[in-house]
């Protein structure tokens, strides 16, 4: 068996099929038998709107005929689009040997978190198994294995299957692989299976794919895992005690259960008794939760960046640990060459901002440019200054230097072409501290979904792995700041963030009431006002960049709140 | 029979029940034996992942209970969250003389365009009825009567029923009253029932609901009609000839049809042969198109603004069609002392855009400030001169200006208190010919969804209602202009509107290929640059202010597309 997990791009139907036709080849140099490809890998996931125009429908089907003929020799399973009557089915092809066996419709559609899957799919009432070389195989896709009594069940109870095999597009978040493993180890167990387990890999927008592929033997053991966050064909032997009790010339055959059978007329050209070389020891490394989270950011930011034509980016660098961690990131995710910094300081700048950041440039290695704001910022006072007369000076000045620097950033991003990478963390945004506009804009935002107290645990594992300080040590331990006012410290408008982080996390992941707030640390008066700056400020959130998905319920599409909205948890 | 068309706020449940219950006194007044709200009255309509919180469900059911001691003599059918064993459904409950009798499940949950039903509630599956002074009236919510075998058909065909009743919250969009109308009167000739039909009334965030309920005898002919985007009663008299079979001591039922029996004790002490007067005349007065659309802008606004706790508008007034025409609709939905002009010239500003400028704010009436942005724009100049060194002037200086404009409108915002309408068309924001944080920048965008072609007509269309000039002349009929170079026209970027937006709502309403929008009237190699502009500024409208739908699809939860797609239709 080989699991081909492939990073394959939403809509670019020729460069998919020759990543599939490719990994094809590649699968049969290794004397794979079926090659396993991602969930909906032709169309990339998820395509969304797209899947409503009928020429997107077409060109998937044109380009699973275009496959087909590259499997000679070779049992693959593929995600694709198929239309049946003006209905759309998130189906599975099953192709051997040059020939469109059949298709699998994939029976659970999730329509929750992130997912819209009824909104394009209708929902398969059939189960699909093959046979090959004596062994049955049944196929499902997704959703499907993560409810024990869905397809599989009946599959492996009635179907005799030997080994189930599920193709994915699960998108990641932290600890989704450990989860996932869990839950598929118990499916093996309870089914009396084999599972083997394609996931694909790769950004697309605000998700992330993790691969992690399996192969988990009946009693519930792996026998391969895929690595995290790259591409990589994962290849097994099964040492299959097929059960089928079918024998030759017995016709009998379980009701509504669709049997094809894969005869390959050339498989290797194997002699009878041929006994292949045993595989050869996988390279494979679990890696701890801090790690996995910042692979998933520096391959979410790589993909949003190339796959949208961008080569470089520019980032504002303010001497903060948010700006730090992200110029780490996209270094990692582009190399140093591709990333700007930029300095814009302003009256309030202290010099150990700029030293910092001048600092974690020269680490890194990047370029960085300077550009002092204050006579922007006179300009506005200037021009606003009758409008203005007589009243105190409040957050609206501090916004208009926020926003001053957002307008540099563009007008950078404009006339050299760079993408400007946002640095706001989870927490501000939730709380809506941050200037829309202002550091809100950007066309990515790399630690959207990255709480604060994780940014500076992420800040110290890169000096970790790198054994020596990349994020200069002063960044990460100075109190926070947005020095938009002289001496100002975030913990002027915020509770400490460790206390904020978890008040945060169980009102956004977890929908906790008010009441159910109280009791992680902070009085019920701050409880009551974080609670109603997260609420009120769903519209700023609403105007922000795409950023990555890390945990379980991120802003966008996992969360959707009305702005307008009176109701108080 | 009462239809109360109201206006009721996402999550404010004692304001909505007060309305209910007021509502419900007004029409005990009227004499009304039934009384009809919209659909989910309770929570607001879309509650979207508020029915996530425990505390949101929980808090309808205490709001349900709280309003049925008010419907004494009387019975309500009121829309409202129905959670069982951990279900949510969308449910009417049906609530008689002070007691709940029972509730009908929603059966048909719409699962695309802007809605996200599936996401939510699980569908029912049971039709319910209810007798009252020997009438049979059965129960519907909204997307159930759309589908012409959906649970109307039962309750007509098996349950005898002579009324069918319909609670909805069904979003406007230009001709949407027409095509309902259309379709519950067909539906009534196919039943053979009189259909009463209950419609929500209000903005909602991007949605604004458009009331026109509506009462139909079994011929499929009006008997009265609801108005357009207003809150009120309609209360009709049906002169129902019971079609019941089901004779006194009959104890057969059609099968599992729920029965219920409004047995109201003192409703308005009736004597037996009592004759009610006939009603009066109702005032009703079919819109034309362009008026409804207005007003739709109007009330989307108006709710928007309010809604969200703001009181007074700040617009940027360019002298071009879109701001004047966002000026207007904002005085007919805040008042001429809650809507100021903000005139922002540069060195590129005519004389002539300035004095339409004043002009229109003269019409209008409301208050105008004047900034001159110059000496922002010179400061960037010099902030950047060593960076741009040797480059030639290009858009990005451009979208400087613009994003000083943007960062002034928002200053003002946070001085005052102000929210920001921002004034771009749907013909800008489809093809990204829009500066992002720039005149992008705002907490409203008006005419998101209005087509450039539409925002004249209605321009026009606004002058003829007040019989003057509202919007002045010159500001109709002058070719457009951006104002960011001089001597700069629309037409240097883009075709004639007339065709573009052709063009665009083929491609964007009707998901058309690149070879079905051929023969609109514009080249070849136009269509194409058009169709990729369209793609490739999907990341700009995912960081735009939201604003009211009134196309069959427009931006947001209507046109869910990837950013990072390379599919070329």
């Amino acid at each position: 068996m080989a699991v081909a997990q492939i990073n394959v791009i939403v809509g670019d139907f020729r460069a998919n099929a020759d990543k599939i036709k490719a990994w094809i080849k590649k699968a049969r140099k290794g004397e794979a038998d079926v090659v396993l490809f991602p969930e909906l890998a032709l169309t990339g996931y998820p395509p969304e709107d797209l899947l409503h125009k009928e020429g997107f429908v077409q060109k998937n089907l044109a380009t699973l005929q275009k496959i087909i003929p590259h499997t000679k020799g070779v049992t693959i399973i593929v995600g694709y689009v198929e239309p049946v009557r003006g209905r759309l089915y998130n189906s599975a092809a099953l192709i051997s040997d040059g020939r469109l066996l059949g298709s699998y419709r994939k029976t659970c559609l999730p329509n929750y978190g992130v997912f819209d899957e009824k909104r394009y799919f209708h929902a398969g009432d059939g189960v699909v198994r093959f046979t090959q070389k004596g062994v049955t195989l049944g196929v499902t896709v997704c959703e499907d294995l993560w409810f024990a009594d869905g397809p599989g069940k009946r599959l492996c109870r009635e179907g005799d299957v030997d080994v189930l095999l599920n193709i994915s597009s699960s998108p990641y978040h932290k600890g989704k692989g450990r989860d996932r493993e869990k839950m598929i180890r118990s499916r093996a167990r309870q089914y009396k299976s084999f599972i083997v387990y394609a996931n694909l890999v790769g950004g697309q927008d605000e998700l992330v794919f993790d691969g992690q592929s399996l192969a988990i033997d009946p009693k519930g053991e792996p026998l391969a895992h895929g690595n995290s966050f790259v591409e990589e064909m994962v290849v097994v032997d099964l040492s299959v005690q097929p059960k089928s009790r079918m024998k030759k010339g017995d016709k009998s055959k379980p009701t509504g259960i669709k049997t094809y059978r894969a005869a390959l007329r050339d498989a290797f050209k194997e002699k009878p008794g041929h006994m292949k070389k045993p595989l050869p020891k996988r390279k494979f490394r679990q890696r701890e939760e801090m790690e996995e989270v910042y692979q998933a950011l520096v391959l979410g930011t790589r993909d949003y960046i190339t796959k949208n034509g961008f080569k470089k980016v520019a980032i504002g660098l303010s001497g903060g640990v948010d700006s730090a961690l992200t110029a780490v990131i996209a270094k990692d995710a582009l190399g140093a060459e591709n990333v700007v910094g930029v300095l814009m300081s302003s009256p309030y700048t202290s010099k150990e901002s700029v030293d910092d950041s001048l600092a974690l440039a020269a680490n890194l290695n990047i370029e960085t440019l300077t550009l002092r704001i204050e006579t922007a910022m006179e300009a506005y006072g200037r021009i606003l200054a009758d409008v203005f007369q007589g009243m105190p000076a409040d957050s609206t000045e501090e916004n208009i230097q926020a926003r001053i620097r957002g307008n540099l950033l563009m007008a950078l991003s404009n006339k050299f072409g760079w993408l400007v990478l946002t640095t706001g963390n989870k927490s501000e945004i939730s709380v809506g501290y941050c200037t829309l506009y202002g550091d809100m804009a950007g066309g990515f935002a790399v630690l959207k979904d990255v709480p604060k107290t994780w940014v500076y645990e992420l800040g110290r594992w890169v000096n970790r792995r790198d054994k020596k300080i990349v994020v200069p040590k002063n960044i990460l331990t100075r109190e926070p700041t947005a020095e938009l006012r002289p001496g100002q410290k975030d913990t002027d408008s915020l509770p400490p963030y460790p206390l904020l982080d978890k008040v945060l996390a169980d009102y956004i992941e977890e929908d906790r009431s008010f009441k159910e707030l109280l009791g992680l640390g902070l009085p019920a008066s701050e409880v009551r006002r974080i609670v109603g700056m997260v609420d009120r400020n769903e519209y700023k959130r609403r105007q922000g960049p795409p950023g990555i998905k890390i945990t379980p319920k991120a802003f966008g599409k996992d969360r959707r709140l009305p702005i307008t909205n009176h109701f108080k948890a």
